[in-house]
C-alpha cells in the first residue's frame, strides 16, 4: 500500500464501508455540491481520482461527459451486473477499464424471479391483501371463493429471455417445479443446457410459453425486447415476470396488454423509468411489483463490499480485475 | 350402471359439476334446511344414502354423530389430503370406507410452499403495499432504502416437519435454490431420502434451521407440534412456513414469538380458526397471508374431480377404491 491512500470517486449511495479504511474517499453523496460542480473538484484536486465507484441504477451514466469531466479515470467499478448505465465503447476508446458485479446477484435475482412468478400464479400478494382488508370471513362458508383461483406451476411452459447467469439459474429452479424450461439468447442455442429448447427469437419463445421471464441484459438490441407482438404471442394466459431491466420490456404496451386482458397477470422488479411506476400497474390485482430490490439481501451486499474492495486494490496494484468487463471495439 | 343412479351424500361446497351426471345428489348447500335436519331427512329416504362426499376444511366432522345420524353410510370421500375431519378408528369399527385425495395437492401445495418462503425472505408482497401505498418515490435518491433488506435463500437451513409427499416435493424444490434440507418425521428417518439430515423432533430440526417448514398431517400427535419450544430453538433470525393445517402451530405462541421479535417472520396458508386471523397478525409487516388456498388452481380442481368421482363409482361398483385410506384400529 502507498503512504497515502489512493484517491476513489463514490458516485452511488450506500458503497460499502470498509472502502474508507483503505482509499480516500470522494463522495458525491456526502457532499452538498450538485454532480458538475462535484466532478470539476474532484478533477481540480491535488491528486484526482483514478478510480469510480458508480451505481448501477442508472442515475449516473459513465459516458464521454463524464469522462471528459475527470480525465484522470482509469478504472470504473459498477455495484450491478448489467452494464447499460456504462458506454463501453467510450471507456475503451480511453483506456478506461471496467469492472462489474457478475455472479454476485445471480442466486439471489434468480430466487426473486421465480418467487413473483410463484406470487402471479397463486395470487399469494392478492391472498395477503384480501386477509388485510378483512375480506375472508365474508366469503360464503368462510371459503375464499371470491377469489380467482391461482395456477398450478407444474407442467408449465416457461421461456427465459436471456439465458445468462441469472437466466440459467432461474432455469434450474423452474426444472424442479417440473416446469418445461425453453430460451432465446442472441448468442444462439447453448450446446450447455441441452435440456432446454431453444427459440430464435422472443416472439417465438412467447408462442410457445405460458410465462415469459426476463433475464437479459439491456442493450440497444434488447431494448424493448419484450413488445406487443411478443405479448400477444405470449397470450390471454400468459405471465410476464421481468428481473432485468424496465426497459426490456414496452411498459406502455405491457400496461395495455394486462388492462385489456391480452395477458393474464406480471410480476415486475423493474420499470422504466423508476421510482415511477405506472398508475394503472399500481391499481392491478394480477400483477406483483416489487422496488427493484431482488438483489438487496445482507448476503449479497456483503459479497458485493468485498468484490468492489478487492477490484479497487487490484486496480492500484496493477494486478487484473477481479470481474473484469472484457469491451470489444 | 343401476337404472336408478345411487343417492350420494354432499356435504362440501363446490362438489365436482360431473357428479349430478351420474348420482342422485343430496346436497346440504342446496338444501335449506340446518345439517341435523338435513341428515335426519336424507337417512329417513326411501333410497338412503351409502356414500358421502366431505369438505376437508373441518366444517363438517365424519364421527359417531354423523354416523349414528346417517347409518346407511359405508363410504366417506374427503375432498382434501389431510384427514383431520374423520374418526377414522369409528370409521373402520363401522366398516366405513374412507377414501381422499392424497396426492392431487402434493406439487401446488409445494409449489405455495415455496412461494410463501420467498416471499417472506425477500419481502415481496412487503414490496407491492409499499409500491401500492405511493412510497418508492419518497425514499433517498428513489431507491427502497427504507424497505428492510430481504435475506438469500440458497444456503439457507431449511426443516421440513412431516415428509411425506407435500413435504418431500418442497424439499426437492429447495434443493434446486441451494438450501440444505433437514427433516423430521414421526416415522423415523426416511431411507429413500438420504441427502436429507434427519431430526429426531421438531425441536432438534428447529435449533438446526433457518427456516420450518410445517407440511405434516394434523394428527393428535402433531396437534401445536410448533410450539413455544420449538419457535424458541427455532430462534430470532427464523421463519416459520404453515401450508398444513392451523392447529400444527401453536397460534398464540407464534404470535407472540413474531410480536417479539423471537422469530424473524412467518408465511402461512392456514390458521387455527379460519377464517379468523388474529388481529395482531394482520398488522404485521413481516408476514405473509394467503386464505388457506394453497391447493385451489383449476389444475387440482379438475383432478379431484375426476378423482371423487372414479372413487365413488368403484365403490358402487365393489371395486377397490382409488385412494383408500388404510385405518389400522
Amino acid at each position: 500500500m502507498p503512504s497515502s491512500p489512493p484517491a476513489v470517486l463514490v458516485l452511488c449511495r450506500n458503497a460499502p464501508a470498509t472502502l474508507a479504511d483503505r482509499f480516500r474517499l470522494l463522495d458525491l453523496h456526502a457532499s452538498s455540491l450538485p454532480i458538475d460542480a462535484f466532478l470539476a473538484a474532484a478533477a481540480a484536486s491535488a491528486e484526482p481520482p483514478r478510480a469510480a465507484v458508480v451505481p448501477g441504477g442508472g442515475s449516473v451514466r459513465v459516458d464521454a461527459g463524464l469522462l471528459d469531466a475527470v480525465p484522470s479515470l482509469r478504472c470504473v467499478v459498477i455495484v450491478s451486473a448489467g452494464l447499460d448505465p456504462i458506454d463501453l465503447p467510450e471507456c475503451a476508446r480511453r483506456g478506461v477499464a471496467v469492472a462489474n458485479a457478475a455472479g454476485i446477484y445471480s442466486a439471489d435475482v434468480a430466487d426473486h424471479a421465480v418467487g413473483l412468478l410463484l406470487d402471479v400464479l397463486r395470487g399469494i400478494s392478492a391472498g395477503d391483501r384480501f386477509i388485510r382488508r378483512g375480506l375472508w370471513p365474508d366469503q360464503p362458508g368462510g371459503g375464499s371463493s371470491l377469489l380467482p383461483l391461482g395456477s398450478r406451476l407444474r407442467g408449465k411452459r416457461v421461456g427465459i429471455v436471456g439465458l445468462g447467469r441469472i437466466g440459467s439459474a432461474t432455469a434450474r429452479r423452474l426444472w424442479a417445479f417440473g416446469c418445461v424450461v425453453s430460451y432465446t439468447s442472441r448468442a444462439g442455442p447453448k450446446p450447455s443446457f441441452p435440456c432446454y429448447g431453444f427459440f430464435p427469437t422472443a416472439r417465438d419463445l412467447a408462442a410457445h410459453s405460458d410465462a415469459l421471464v426476463v433475464a437479459c441484459a439491456l442493450t440497444a438490441e434488447t431494448r424493448r425486447v419484450v413488445d406487443r407482438a411478443v405479448l400477444d404471442a405470449l397470450g390471454e394466459g400468459g405471465v410476464v415476470v421481468n428481473v432485468a431491466r424496465g426497459a426490456n420490456v414496452d411498459e406502455d404496451e405491457l400496461v395495455s396488454a394486462l388492462a385489456e386482458g391480452r395477458i393474464a397477470g406480471a410480476g415486475l422488479d423493474v420499470f422504466e423509468d423508476e421510482p415511477r411506476v405506472p398508475e394503472e400497474l399500481v391499481a392491478m390485482e394480477n400483477v406483483v411489483l416489487t422496488p427493484h430490490k431482488a438483489v438487496f439481501t445482507p448476503e449479497s451486499m456483503a459479497d458485493l463490499d468485498r468484490l468492489v474492495v478487492a477490484n479497487l486494490e487490484a486496480f492500484f496494484a496493477g494486478a487484473p480485475l477481479l470481474t473484469p468487463v472484457h469491451v470489444f471495439h
